[in-house]
């Protein structure tokens, strides 16, 4: 019974809007008209315009915290107007609704204990939009009106029929390798928090086995401890951050301006001892 | 039965506050300390620090979406501590609460099918105010309090005699003309959007009859399209966008940066072709 | 029994955790796992990351604006990780989550009108916190929790033993001087608002007694006034700002950028006519 969409009257809100624009208040009054009251809860709307990739890792982040019923509307969509489709997910007993371009991958990728994967419905439905339907706003006109009719108990498969290739997103994996300085794992930076902490895409599983492992940027090496204060106010280091990835830090300061990496930019991982540098070593799986 | 006002329990806020300081939270702490829950619900805060059309314009996009029922409290108040009243004004079924500056502009010159407008009452009921009130904080004092008694069920007439006059407030309107390149309408830039969209206060009633459309910006000229797509990536558009208004785009870009205007830089619509440039033409109302 | 706290289903929230990152939304997903519905409200995720002084004095600002039964969440949290440690504070009917660190400071200093004062517990239940605790966002793992049950009932003792010695934070406080130009109060700014309003910490109570008094910034004098337009547009004033501490502003502009002063920076309180500057004069106590 994993596909029995119930809505406890959450929905969320994640876009690429900003809040200095009344869209998004105009996206909750739209909703608010259909079904009221709800509980609207804001993931964030600073996502970098028309980032999918932003907009599908903070979603990834946020819906786990979640509870069972919730309706997850996500609006990163530079395709509006063009023949990109809207759809609703259905997933972990939650929804999810949005474009049809990757930004609910983490929603798609879902699979249950038993094995069973998440539903993706196509939003076609006339009867769950506004009447009028723009070319540059769907947020307004088609996604929140559907976010609200979800909430209200209308049932996924009511929008449409059953899409079975969806388009899917490829978050960027980090790959094992050997090198001189030791064995481990390539990966990148995949955002920086307004901390100036910077989250790479190497996640707690590149850690398994035994060794002690390190972290290197450039020619720059960052012990891998276990919080902050592990390490004198100012240093950096490396820790496992609260989404059970690799990120990099300063005690009490900013990575992102100490290091001067962005997005894309590259990091490994190491099994073994720095003093090991310039020794030839053989690569092992970790 | 227009003026029937039936509260609803939502309640906006429309502010140039800003989100750094604590005075959006007060604000909603001493308006759930008078009726509670609400429905409350941001639409921006992000208005230019004591831009009063600002404000004015981003009320006028956003309250047409909301049930009848709703409170709107609008706090664009460069005069705070002066002369200036406060007003609550009944519109549409809904109800504006905040400075009698303008700011309001939008539920002021709303009038019913039947004909029937607007109507103002004075704020300066003792009872539905904060009982200390600051010369600088009208928001918390004075317009919170009354948005959370008129939400619990208070009467829009309790707060206040009818105001017969208040403050109006000019939108910047297109204006014909006639010129060597064709007959259209000179409009300007009202806002620019967090895309770098630039929207105008041509609206769409300019577009009427027949014609092909095109926009002019200096020398430059943008094809008037139905949407983003309807030109390559990273090139110039313009559409009639969500609020009914004609904007200027790049698609998967920002005309803001490309085009380097401002609020208030002139826009001209023109109907015609193009290759007519140079050939005299008689002005003509679309 | 001023202590017998109970909740109104309020929720507030204060970090300085921005609004880019999902951090905000998660810990209210948390938050609605546990206990739903809720008013959650956001007082300010602006913080200045980890100004743990910033967010002592935002909260100070607000919490007297809501409603007893409130519950405020409040993560600026430099050192999550150590062996810093969590509390739950209740004082004047409210109660106050977050890490002990002095951000909570207003809370723990205050006094009922009969002498009683705040009780701290410490925030160590296990029953009340996430399964799996990170060692880097206790906002979610342990404080928002704990704010949800706080919300549904659970009992402040019920989070552990009464804390008898709490980090506490000393405000910046006013020192009384005698000058040549006259006697008065030394103050500093504590912070700047959006509309570059400078907020000192010279309290309404430095100005008790007779006399005129007047605003020194080095060698500039600014009048203390009743409310902005009591001086001309764009010109420099003083006045006693809605938190009741002395402020200084431009009418219609930035005092922030005319006088280029910044979060600790000197100003003079004093008495006395300005064209006494130059005889000497006897302290005098306000």
């Amino acid at each position: 019974m994993t596909h029995s969409f119930r809505p406890n009257g959450i929905v969320t809100l994640l876009t690429d809007f900003g809040l200095q624009d009344p869209y998004v208040g105009i996206m909750k009054g739209v909703m608010l008209g259909i079904h009221s009251p709800m509980q609207l809860v804001d993931i964030t709307h600073g996502i970098a315009p028309q980032w999918v990739m932003g907009g599908a890792l903070a979603l990834a982040a946020a819906w786990p915290y979640f509870p069972s019923g919730t309706v997850h509307l996500v609006v990163v969509d530079p395709g509006v107007g063009s023949a990109r489709r809207g759809m609703v997910v259905e997933a972990a007993g939650q929804l999810f609704v949005g474009p049809d371009n990757g930004v609910l991958e983490s929603a798609l990728a879902w699979t249950s204990a038993e094995g069973e994967g998440a539903r993706a419905y196509l939003l076609e439905a006339q009867a769950f939009r506004l009447a009028r339907v723009s070319r540059t706003f769907h947020g307004r006109d088609i996604f929140a009106p559907a976010a609200a009719y979800a909430a209200s108990g209308v049932a996924p498969a009511a929008f449409g029929p059953l899409i079975t290739a969806p388009v899917r997103l490829a978050f960027p994996h980090p790959t094992a390798m050997a090198s001189r300085q030791g064995a481990g794992w390539t990966g990148s930076i995949l955002s920086a928090d307004v901390y100036g902490n910077l989250i790479t895409n190497l996640g707690v599983e590149c850690l398994s086995g035994s060794g002690v492992w390190r972290v290197m940027v450039g020619e720059q090496e960052l012990p891998l401890v276990e919080t902050y204060a592990s390490v004198p106010k100012g240093a950096l280091l490396a820790l496992v951050g609260s989404t059970g990835r690799v990120e990099l830090s300063v005690n009490g300061g900013s990575a992102e301006k100490v290091l001067g990496l962005t997005v894309g930019s590259e990091v490994q991982l190491l099994r073994g001892n720095p003093s090991a540098t310039g020794s030839p070593e053989v690569s092992e799986q970790p």
